[in-house]
């Protein structure tokens, strides 16, 4: 009876426990895709409880106290104390057993709070006074989270209409863990709802000073700010996208949906397909001239529940995987890229693990040989960032790709305790790779190649991949 | 080397062992979903032979004898005897391995016949003798083998216009056995086929009392005989659709779609999509009003075989899994009524496996607090309905919901003898937790709430969910 | 610690290695489609280097070169000399760990040359130099290499205007192996390029010497091909389609598209539709009256790349999995032949593995009882042709159909060292039935079902269902 998240939590064989501790644990996080709030880094936030940092944004853990039966006034009201929240949550753990968060809560009470307790109600209070007690001290600081769990590089998700201020401020005070911006544009594509389009428009032209009135200032403004980002340390974009865009497009067409939404009026679905697909070409462009890198994370539905969106608004928990028939597009869409030697180094993610295949092999009809796993598979995102997701993404990759080639892992999270899930994926990736060699799949003749294998996707393949 | 069927069929840990034998074997059976002949159970029928009752109308046993090779007159034909019949079952069951008919045959052969001997041409004859012997006395009627395996609840599957009196006859008879009948209303919004259509509303009408001639009458007739179903104990509805519909819809629309099918004429692809979604948001609306629990069975393409559906009819092994893109329909629809008020508990069974995920994730979209596991997956559906299907499923489950308040297993069947697979599930889950438990993933500390967990999913969560 | 590539490779309990070594090992191979070059055996080929032979023309090598950063030039290159390109391989090799071709890779080079070192750019030399010594010895002849793994039937991929001299000379020849042609009139749908199509037209013709100018007589020259290939021993077709095509069409439609084709117009999306529906309908029963097998290759989008297909031209590594939603299609295009009893056996394979409970479910809606597992699920294709992929394909085979019935592998290989596949098949479906049995899941006294299963799969079932 193997003991739950002791030492060797994961690894089945002996060469998993080797890869894993002598070669995965120490090496350094580079995480670079995250929902870390930059202001956090650069004030050195100082979290007022643990149901803060637990409970103040998880729509995971929402989810997960909505389906146990406790009403909403536990997971987002402002009617409920800490300790109400906390005592809920506690109530629902021992409900998650085989769900992610089971492990997620425990491998961060131990890693950040050095509590090994099982977390239920009985256990509630002196698991609550322990963490608040020590989230007070300057231990527990944003900062000294980010130093406890070894990260070297985070990489955010901002605006291009953002000043970039915190990270300034942060990278000014002399912080030693790297804190890059990168550049999530979805605003400046999301003519769909025009009104809303208009005001963010109004922004951007603030942020780059120039007047947007057309599709080529916007373009204009766009690249301005897009240079900035650069000047700022930036290297990576980001797209949340339902699908992928790849209708021909023209300037004079663009200019025409862009005149139009500004000019007040509601756009056909072609138009709107339209002007997404020429955006993101342009976006595509402007991040092949700059050697970043583009990621594209594609197939959620969001904001299925309105009467609980007019309440919460957008990421409390509503969303979930879709269904989208897209292989074509995307193949069009980096194929028109290519075509004209704009096609940047590219991050696929895709929600619904029924497309594993379809990205692992799109991979391939773009790879040029010009950068070792150019065009990559990006690791299990939202719903995915469990063991089997993750099983599954790498077996894929492995089957229909390069593994040896792949980037790895990011937390993709708001929290500043979601760190231990890098240390989970090196388990779960340790864990396939001493089976294989366990088995014979793998020769031991190469288990040198395997220990750098370990150590490229746990960390040393994103840093050379991105250059920060 | 495991001996086959044996104690410890498919428990691989001792822990397993353990959670099964001494928290699953023993729980009553609730099956909240099959389709069993209430004439059959009010008079407590009695069978000719092991062959009506293993192949009166199992299309499963049919399609592999077809695919073994069988002429049709040995599946459905009148003019072979049940003993003819069954020696070709018998032929083609060494060639079943690894399907789950294997596994059914001989557990069924094993818990209701006591017969350890494995089926094949040369035990056909002692093995038909046998059980034909046993199928003439009167602990093998109907009622005498749903108390064999320890049955509490079964609901069965009525149509709207049904009279119900099988079900009035068994309450009447004192059987202890609760057997309740379900709404399954599919007739009622079935307008792609007008002719059958008049002539079920006419039958409808007949049934309710009320003379329909509109969408109002119509809405009215469908409501007293939910109100009816609802006096007869009725808990559940069941929808078997293709997909789900959620286009928009007003009364007048309604009422002239049902107008014109009722005057005689072919509706387009839109005024039936239109139609269907009108029912579908009445039918939910009566489920909550009277806080039963709506299923949806979705994802099936029918009747593939047009020259085996002139012969045979529907249900005859003639169906397969279908591919379709509805988790944006299937989002609208729950949510429509969900913002008016109206969303009852609900259950989603999808046929095409790959759609787990999203159903799995669709849940929490619409988990509101008011009841644990409000939102359900449904068990592993039809083709999905054995070892691999139901692991997908509660993994799935697992992963992106709580396991722990799933209601657990149907048989869906046609047949008095498929409660085994009620016991083939519950070994399922047990093995799935026991292995996690063994392993490290699930703690032993928390081993008190996963044998209280197993006896929720076998029989607890059904009992508080469906209120009978 | 097992050891890589050893006798027991992949076979994990003694039941696998008992069926595997006594069973499966010794049984000849039919490869009943692969994309041979009828002109090398006719010839008796000899290679001029490993390279020639690995690298010649193997997209799945060149595919993982340029995700390992290999310029081009070293993969599909003039100007780089075969030692450059092979060490460029080798030097991929080790990072292709997890992924198929380090498997293929080194069982070829052990089977074949009876080499046990692993490739790597330290043993590169050594393994360049022994392997083409050898290749210069008669006994690495195209011939050579056939008997050496046992094979004792081939089906090429042929074009109906083909002439097949090389198949009548290699049977005139007295090679004792029978190459076989298979029917691949892909060309002669191929309507959606209008001028190829037309160039082709005048081609086949010629080949049937028939004058095609209408629907009629392209038909009449197809009927005579056919029935030349049929002379030639042919009893397969191919259909290479990216999805089911089942629309309407008369002949008199199906003629004016023809003529408006012939007549060099572009034609529409439908035309295109239904002038395909028309063809796979007219194959259909060509098929059905001579008794062969027709196989249907779907799912792959191709050529993704426009660049390198401009460089490099079809099947150069740059296809990848699609999403089609063509159950329906497929059900339809099925039942219009079966309808008209015209259904032939018939072979389905699917690129995208989320279609294989779609496929596995679909036989069963057109097994007639004619022919045991007369509608075939066609074993792991292309991207699914490895451990995952086979293992999925017969799982959802056995949960879903009859896996007994199943005519087992191909190598769909371009290559004369591909026939290791076929161990390779052999291995896993051995490692499954193994451990079924170890598991309790298959009963030992079945064992004799099993053996015969096992070497039915390998080669009698293909060798009863063809009839060569």
């Amino acid at each position: 009876m193997k003991q739950f998240l002791d030492n060797d939590f994961l690894l089945q064989s002996d060469t998993a426990r080797m890869l894993y501790h002598e070669h995965a644990a120490n090496m350094p996080i580079i995480d670079f895709h995250c929902h870390l709030s930059p202001q956090m880094v650069a004030e050195d936030y100082k979290f007022r409880s643990i149901t803060e940092l637990w409970l103040g944004g998880d729509h995971y853990k929402w989810r997960a106290m909505r389906t146990n039966g406790v009403p909403e006034r536990f997971c987002t009201g402002s009617d409920t104390s800490d300790w109400e929240k906390f005592l809920k949550w506690a109530e629902t753990v021992p409900y998650t057993l085989r769900n992610p968060l089971y492990h997620w809560t425990h491998l961060e009470l131990k890693t950040a709070f050095g509590i090994n307790k099982l977390l239920g109600p009985d256990t509630a209070r002196e698991i609550f006074d322990e963490c608040n007690e020590k989230l007070a001290s300057p231990q527990y600081s944003a900062r000294a989270l980010m130093r406890r769990y070894n990260v070297e590089v985070v990489c955010t998700t901002d605006d291009p209409a953002d000043s970039l201020e915190h990270h300034i401020a942060t990278r000014d005070s002399g912080f030693e863990i790297k804190m890059l911006p990168a550049w999530r544009p979805d605003k400046a594509m999301a003519v769909e709802n025009p009104a809303a389009y208009r005001a963010y428009i109004e922004k951007l032209g603030a942020a780059a000073n120039v007047s947007i009135t057309s599709f080529a200032t916007l373009i204009d403004a766009l690249q301005r700010r897009h240079h900035f980002f650069d000047l700022m340390g930036c290297r990576l974009s980001d797209h949340g996208i339902e699908e992928f865009y790849a209708d021909d497009w023209s300037d004079t067409e663009a200019n025409s949906i862009f005149v139009k939404v500004m000019d007040g009026c509601e756009l056909s679905a072609d138009e709107t397909r339209k002007f997404k697909s020429a955006m993101m070409q342009v976006f595509g462009e402007m991040d092949a001239d700059s050697g970043w890198t583009q990621q594209f994370h594609y197939g959620a539905i969001r904001d299925n529940n309105s009467r609980m969106f007019r309440l919460l608004g957008p990421d409390t928990g509503f969303d979930s995987i879709g269904e989208f028939n897209t292989a074509k597009s995307m193949a069009r869409f980096l194929d028109h890229l290519d075509r004209r030697g704009k096609l940047a180094k590219t991050i696929l993610y895709n929600l619904n693990p029924c497309a594993n295949e379809v990205i692992a092999t799109m991979l391939g009809n773009f790879q040029d040989g010009s950068v070792p796993g150019k065009i990559q598979f990006g690791s299990g995102w939202w719903f995915n960032d469990q063991k089997d997701g993750m099983e599954r993404q790498m077996n894929s990759l492995s089957l229909l790709g390069l593994l040896s080639r792949f980037v790895g892992m990011v937390t993709d999270s708001r929290s500043f305790l979601s760190y231990p899930r890098h240390e989970y994926f090196r388990r779960t990736l340790c864990n396939l790779l001493g089976r294989d060699v366990e088995n014979g799949e793998i020769p031991i003749q190469a288990i040198g190649r395997v220990k750098d294998m370990v150590e490229d996707i746990s960390y040393r393949n994103a840093k050379r991949y991105f250059n920060f």
